[in-house]
């Protein structure tokens, strides 16, 4: 299949361009390398050294004899992304371009903003430019398991059916997300929703749980690893325990440690968006997969990084610092996530296993973790936002 | 109490001004006169003559003695919100100044965006300005009874007990929105439930029906009129219906006519809006309010204003046009609107009187009407949005 990667040169982005040519696919990438801004402008860097984006394809190229061809721009442009579309006219499209970090989102009123308004724009203009130059384009949407929060009730996949005072409807499961981050994925499933409605787009909305691992199947040689953010606004926890452990900080665990997220790696991350790809929805259908593998209280968390770093002769350590998020840090937690497995996907990833390779992996890049110490403990609060005028 | 009205030159904003400086509150305005311009941009203009804003408030001092402070600004700029709010520190702030016309959204990608990013964009800057310089102030968000949709189930006032897989929680009621500019008041109502969650801010979000009408008991005079639209892109189904038929055009039921929503009148929907202010919800309380009437079929309106506009001798018509909208024409509909009512809101107006007002005041401006009479019919199309490349 023909697959525009918009964010080829992100996290996932990158790990999946590597999965899909492995698998006989054609790949073309789209990016305009804002998150490498973006990072920078918190003074922080990947733990593993990333090429730049015409050095890596030329490395695949060297490695695989495949070629990736490579778009840079800007998925809020209408017109790079009516360009990309009309040239392309691809199976599919996975949307992994939107700015992915809630501390990012909440650090002041120009981030939330620029959050809000980057991650809308782009899909907007996405699925405008399907219905007005590729209307067959199976969108593969890259949304997120926050945006449902944690209800006191089961969570569905997208839909449910409700009773209400007798009568009875299938609805849009409730959202109530806990960051301005997380709720632009929000804004954006009702949009997508929409836009099936009107037009009867094909679309896939992804609510993929919290990924880590630093390695996929494809991730056989050093210029070939994708970006590993740590620093307390780009890393996600567990790659953050990880680091702090490897650094001999104590893993920052927010508040008690009872909050529970769904979490899935890096590898099962891209074997789920291969066969939502490889399977795409009925013709006009909008489907919503819950991505993720096992939920984990972050306590839980610390506690496996803990006893598998222990085992490498490191000396981990466990901290319960102030919980700079809004957030219940005790609660019910069942989402379901059915439709993945229906589709033949299967864990490949134990979390034991994933967590020492992770370390191995943060031991050989020591000093580039060492250089940015400073930037990893919480410093963005959620209630606390910068005043940006002072 | 000190009240701000931001987007007062608009057709809600300056009748509820003129209303609450009549029961003693004191009133300031914001805006930038950018509903005049885009008004223009389709083509079109105000069916009543509106006097520009220094002028407004030149008359108003004439005639009541009282004086409102008007900031020409746009609420899309974050330091012109943090000024207003640092600069008067109101009791409340009556969010009136969003992009608000359906059809305008759904002309194409471009109007999409501009209107998600600036109704997110100038919401987003009144919470974190309130948050920074003015917690106490009451937020009055004005959102639509159109984030719902029309499910097959009772419409809560925002929120609902629901039952599933055996447990209960009380939740936000789904979304289910038909235009980009109703996914708009969607997205706002999920931020500002957030920004309540994070920081305690005190907020009303008005689910407010279709409102109708030219005059309130403040209107005395000519030069004090609101605006009132009537164009396919700015006019609501009632208003526009009474301008087709003192041109002698049929009126324009959008297919079947089934469409059910709820309307209430200009000067209902001031008494609802003020009652809201003097009355806020509890400190840190975020209170939905469904602010509506009654519910009518598009097709019983358009009735009722053939029966009011008969008995004046005028010559009715109703066509069954193709519908430009994406929209179920049969469909159940049983919002609750108990609040405001237990709060003191009694119906002033009948729907039949209110029709008689307008036709009168419509006829008097039969020539403002004649020179638009090409942009009434519609020509928006949610189904096909115009190409902006092409």
């Amino acid at each position: 299949m023909r697959v525009v990667i918009g964010g080829i040169d992100g996290y996932i982005g990158w790990a999946l361009a590597l999965h899909l040519i492995s698998r006989g696919h054609s790949v073309i990438g789209v990016d305009n390398f804002i998150t490498r801004r973006r990072v920078e402008e918190v003074g922080s860097w990947s733990a593993t050294p990333i090429l730049d984006m015409y050095e890596r394809l030329k490395v695949v190229e060297e490695l695989t004899g495949q070629r990736i061809d490579f778009v840079e721009g800007d998925l809020t442009d209408y017109a790079v992304v009516r360009g990309v579309f009309n040239k392309y006219k691809p199976d599919a499209f996975v949307h992994l371009g939107e700015q992915r970090s809630a501390p990012y989102s909440m650090i002041d009123v120009h981030h939330a903003v620029e959050t809000q308004v980057s991650n809308i724009t782009s899909s907007l203009n996405i699925v405008y430019a399907m219905k007005d130059v590729s209307p067959h384009t199976h969108l593969v949407k890259m949304g997120t398991m926050g945006e449902y929060g944690t209800p006191n009730i089961d969570i569905p996949e997208g839909f449910f059916e409700v009773e209400y005072n007798g009568r009875r409807d299938y609805l849009p499961f409730p959202r109530m997300a806990g960051s301005w981050y997380h709720w632009s994925k929000v804004h954006d499933s009702g949009n997508m929703m929409f836009a099936n409605k009107i037009w009867g787009l094909t679309i896939t909305d992804v609510m993929q749980g919290v990924v880590y691992g630093t390695r996929t199947d494809e991730i056989v040689d050093e210029r070939l690893h994708t970006r590993f953010d740590f620093d307390e606004v780009w890393g996600t926890a567990l790659n953050r325990f990880c680091v702090e452990t490897v650094l001999g900080l104590p893993m920052t665990v927010y508040g008690r440690g009872g909050q529970t997220r769904g979490f899935i790696s890096l590898t099962d991350s891209v074997q789920c968006l291969r066969i939502a790809i490889e399977n795409p929805p009925d013709k006009s259908e909008y489907r919503v997969l819950n991505q993720f593998d096992e939920a984990y209280s972050v306590i839980e968390l610390a506690k496996k990084v803990y006893e598998v770093a222990k085992r490498k002769g490191l000396e981990p350590a466990i901290a319960n610092v102030p919980n700079p998020r809004v957030e219940a840090e005790q609660h019910y937690y069942n989402p379901i996530h059915e439709k993945l497995k229906k589709l033949g996907y299967k864990r490949t990833r134990m979390l034991e296993d994933e967590l020492s390779i992770i370390l191995d992996d943060l031991v050989k890049y020591k000093e580039r973790l060492e250089a940015k110490r400073e930037v990893i403990f919480p410093r963005t609060d959620w209630r606390r936002p910068r005043n940006p005028l002072r």
